[in-house]
């Protein structure tokens, strides 16, 4: 009878499938999918913000342009007019590049999972920030790759850089060893973070001075929609020393639409070709038709009036939310919440008693959602934050959801104010 | 100075990268993109068998059915009306199925990165055949996998089952950790075999025996243009013993259009389950866009059409090539050639003297290309065989490139035949 037993699959698995988390968003945005539910969990760009018509268009026109060319098998390294696209978009934003310098990927997320392919073994450490990128971490670990985590200064201008130099003296000293830098230095994913100039400048010396890559991740660079821009750590290196160091990673998921699974990477030939031999394991080529559909998008010239009138919608719902926040927030001095300049999210940090992970289901009860703050710690993570999106949902779910939201916090706050004494009792006695 | 230098990026390399081989087909088609070389290297689907215009009505449609929800995020798992499509479909071929035996990919090339991420440790084994497709050796490579080559039967009706236990029980006795079986059974890539249904499910025992999991790669199964279908191992395994231990992929790449990027996988839930993980770190998903338009596509109810068609061009393709073969080559007993009921590739295995890939340069010469035959091993590659395509080339490009690529071998035989003494003299002497 033993051999005629169904395969368990746990032991077939490799320490690399082991070590992959499930991700803990996708589990509970799983609880989120009742209808009346108002989820801020997501991180879904605005469906409003989308082209429809115009990629219809431009979808139609490659059809009949190009026939059978945009069904075959296409290069690895990408579609040469997107490319010739890019690489004026690139000008215009202040960066120098050539096709050897790119590689079109198969969106951001598959240019998070080639990085730790090609540079970590088992073990191995990335600098990066805490919190950072969920899907970072998810990567990273699916290689058994792990993170040293630097917290952001308390001026959220980027790493706290003491903090920085300790704890990777630390870890060199540990004998542990740390292979590249990851840091999303526009509007970061959960804090929503801008890195000022003078980190960004200092972090790329770090970089050069200890010999490390520096991969730079934009997705939401183009999504700024208050202050000025701040040149990528990319364009400060190229007109600088130009070492050339630094991989940024960019996509058009966030400044176009997601579906379009189309994103870049822009770095150095000699590791766009490492970075297309890993590719061509991977997927062989990223589809030819969704390329040539936006190459033809660009060409039409209206992808920076897309991109403008996204900023002004997600700068009107970032100002909504952060009204009914004003409003509805318990006031006190360990509650409060980033104002990010730009990007999809924003960050909420609550009184230590609060574990975010607990009230979830509370929340859900009350038919709001949110992604617990510790889903971005690669380790020994915060549980008294949560990320909440405010590009996805409508005004009114706005104000009902941060409505809903603020009462589930104000009852954790009354409940440990007046809690059971014996709970609120210290461990030791 | 020393600080100034740029990094070198071998230095950074993990050992999975390292151990990356640059693909040799790859290599060698840059040689032949001069536009007077007649190529039968590539995989490439005869382009005239596309269905451009119903596909671009088919995404018309999509674009004015569905809006910005085909330009969103999906789901991992993959969009329900084309799973909804593929279950209909599958139960045509036989196969029963459910939503969650489903996973669609970025075609098969994605599954065949997925699953050595999945299950295989770094110097952990994989059965395969000896030859086998190029692009599941550098996966597998990619996380250093290992296989255990396991040659043909004379009769070219599937793996020499004596050399199968016999080569895995040495390897075995040697400590080898054996993780899954990997087959492309129909049409096998490169050599043309078809498995005969008792080899087929000799395999099926066999992996039930020793307790492993057995990864059916089908491409080409449904390009059949001779002979009757013999059951895939997975209907197999369904409407036997009904053990789950099958992997079945699947694609669009060559019974629609490569250009699409859309696979899927046929599996266990729990198998499933582990793969969206893995691919959740991955890609996110898969286009909503081209995953639509798929189902569109499949809802005009065309699809067995155009597979019919495209199975006509290739018999008449196929044909013609083995006509020209016939007519040109040099005969002798050990020239031969595969004539498969299927696919898109002839084998032809030439004199032991013959090095494929040192004769590729004087065939570029001749303006004809393929593939070296020892890009199809692992390890030990024989150097006497090349794979060639007929699916691609028009029938004046298949006369005139194979009477090139007679001339070419022709010459190599009689300088064989003439060549200096010295240089055939034996080493030891």
């Amino acid at each position: 009878m033993e051999e005629c037993a169904m395969l368990e699959i746990s032991n077939y698995l490799s320490a690399n499938a082991a070590n992959m988390k499930k991700s803990v968003i996708r589990e509970l945005l799983k609880l989120t999918n009742q209808p009346d539910i108002i989820s801020f969990a997501g991180g879904l760009p605005a469906p409003e913000t989308f082209p429809v018509e115009d990629l219809r268009e431009a979808t139609d026109r490659v059809f009949r342009k190009y026939g059978d060319k945009i069904l075959q098998y296409g290069t690895t390294e990408g579609d040469n007019d997107l490319k010739a696209q890019l690489i004026a978009y690139e000008k215009e934003n202040g960066i120098d590049i050539k096709a050897d310098n790119l590689l079109i990927t198969s969106a951001s997320q598959q240019a998070l999972d080639m990085l730790p392919k090609l540079f970590l073994d088992p073990g191995d450490y990335v600098i990066a920030g805490r919190p950072t990128y969920v899907g970072a971490l998810q990567a990273i670990q699916s290689y058994q790759g792990r993170v040293l985590g630097i917290p952001f200064s308390t001026a959220g201008d980027g790493f706290d850089m003491a903090e920085l130099e300790r704890l990777y003296h630390r870890a060199k000293d540990e004998g542990k060893q740390i292979k590249y830098i990851y840091v999303i230095p526009d509007f970061q994913n959960p804090s929503g973070i801008c890195w000022s100039l003078e980190k960004r400048r200092e972090l790329l010396q770090f970089s050069y001075r200890e010999n490390l890559f520096l991969v730079e991740d934009s997705p939401y660079r183009e999504i700024r929609f208050l202050g000025n821009p701040v040149p990528s750590i990319y364009e400060i290196d190229q007109k600088g020393e130009n070492r050339g160091n630094v991989i940024n990673l960019k996509t058009f998921s966030k400044i176009l639409a997601p579906g379009t699974r189309i994103g870049w990477i822009i770095a150095r030939p000699d590791v766009i070709q490492k970075l297309v031999i890993a590719k061509q394991a991977m997927d062989l080529c990223t589809s030819v038709l969704t390329q040539k559909m936006i190459a033809e998008y660009m060409s039409m010239g209206r992808l920076r009036e897309t991109i403008g009138r996204t900023c002004s919608i997600y700068r009107e719902k970032r100002n909504f939310m952060i009204e009914q926040l004003e409003l509805y927030m318990p006031k006190r001095f360990d509650l409060t919440w980033t104002k990010p300049e730009g990007g999809l999210f924003l960050w909420i940090s609550l009184p230590h008693f609060i574990d975010t992970e607990k009230m979830f289901y509370r929340a859900i009860e009350k038919k709001v959602a949110y992604v617990v703050g510790s889903a971005f710690y690669f380790d020994n993570p915060e549980t008294n934050a949560m990320r909440i999106n405010f590009s996805y949902s409508s005004r009114e779910q706005i104000e009902e959801g941060i409505r809903r939201l603020a009462d589930v916090i104000k009852d954790e706050i009354d409940q440990h104010d007046a809690g059971p004494r014996g709970q609120t009792m210290p461990e030791g006695m």
